[in-house]
């Protein structure tokens, strides 16, 4: 199992706190990280996963892994900019947000286009015409946040199986 | 000067009627239009900026030109998917959201992030951690959108020639 | 019709004064050029065919238009490098290679690889397994290149239009 | 260590066991497969890699891992089509061509520009104006194949710890 967890590259104390306790959480429950690889809420979620053993994966947006923080077993060099953010979600059964600026935005945009489940922790609203759209699932805790994204992924991966197997 | 427009490839026929009138008024004003070549709000910017003369450029998602609406000029076919979102903000000065589902939400996304000026027609509101992000431009009329548009655009040019001067 | 020229961002005085000569005769063909909008082929091209008053787009690898050469009516700014080179060749209904290098190279991979017809002026040869490839039309000349350039780019469009006939 | 393995999605018998036996010996010096992650070579080297206990990377073109082959531990969704043949080769310390078409052409060139060894078991040959290009290490069998690989990417490894260090 997959999960991608997104935010920004420059996080408050408390966001990284955020972000490491769920990359240990992950780890514990098997699940691969994968995320841009750079700093911030990317780089406090891998150094969580890896002191529980964990794998993590960074989509770098460079054209080398030197900017790939320490934590990051395999560093994809994708070369193709902020555009990576694509790759970032739709490689992940389900997507975790913690906070996050415009980079995190367009992340859950991409998710929500390709309907991946996306689990927000005091990260964007989103609102059109007036109205309220609550296609992400607000979280208020590490615990909650993978809890659900592990169930989430799951449903999705059955999901995915049993339209293989219809084809 | 080149303006891009945004918005869903299925529109309502008031966002097509909103989306051709800007593209008459683009085209009038003598800007290039950028867009992501497909359907609905795409499609009918083409449409008004031909019906005024104006030259229509459609970033493309698929492999071939097959997908272009008869109004661009231009099909650039990257083949890159949802990935050509960044291309179709980052190659204009000024972007026009008109309504827009979670595609054109990515598209703001990056126009924010690459600080590229973004005005709203009945498009998606932002907020974080409670708190509004107004960092889109709203407007009520397509005259008033083109206006914003090509007056942020101008100023953005004559910004990128001062920072090369400089250089 | 859109025909993309392709080559070194540095070149040879020869290499520069047959890709001017190859754009102003496209340009007095009626012709879009296509490139990477960067210098050398991509600048001598681009000069030829403003020359003559056709219509340039370049397809820049960079985040900013900055980049581009001064006879680029349309930038086009990916902010995904290298991996634009296929969105250069995919645009076009026929290919012009003078000279090039790896990057050069690329692009030929793709026009091929896209069956897209690929005319070389003094560029790669290829092989495999002791066998020639000999899927690059080979010419001697401006005039040539440009001529083989758009009867197969018409024979494409040609067919393109049939197939979406009979779909 | 992340070593790229590239050639067709379909190939001959002899070209698969030449893969598979690649993949067995990476996996056995303990490199990471990084691969397109379709069928063909990419599944051959990804299978022996897996009866070594290997760890196999597939960077997918398309929009979600279906056509990942059996043997992908961690498929990388780009959704951005041929352009993720960047990616392959830029993830890599060390390639090894094995066979393969145009798309290994295009990556054999991406290699080449990005300055990363690449190592050809009977794939293409290149020359430009009449001169050889010997930028291709040709190699006779896997066992040479990993050998060459293995160390050219020790030596580039250590070459960029050395100038993140002189930074």
């Amino acid at each position: 199992m997959i999960i991608a967890v997104i935010g920004n590259s420059s996080c408050t104390p408390e966001e990284a706190k955020l972000a490491e306790t769920v990359g240990e959480l992950l780890a514990r429950r098997g699940a691969t990280i994968i995320c841009g690889g750079l700093g911030g809420v990317m780089e406090a979620v891998c150094r969580g996963a890896k002191s529980e053993g964990g794998l993590t994966v960074g989509i770098l947006p460079g054209q080398d892994s030197s900017m790939a923080n320490p934590w990051v077993d395999i560093p994809v060099v994708t070369g193709i900019g902020e555009a990576r953010n694509v790759a970032v979600v739709k490689s992940a059964q389900a997507v975790i947000a913690i906070g996050g600026s415009y980079g995190t935005l367009s992340e859950i945009a991409y998710a929500l286009k390709s309907r991946i489940p996306i689990i927000g922790l005091n990260t964007w609203s989103l609102s059109r015409s007036g109205r309220q759209d609550n296609s992400i699932i607000r979280v208020q805790s590490a615990v909650e946040a993978v809890d659900k994204a592990i169930s989430l992924a799951k449903r999705r991966k059955n999901h995915e199986i049993a339209s293989l197997r219809s084809q």
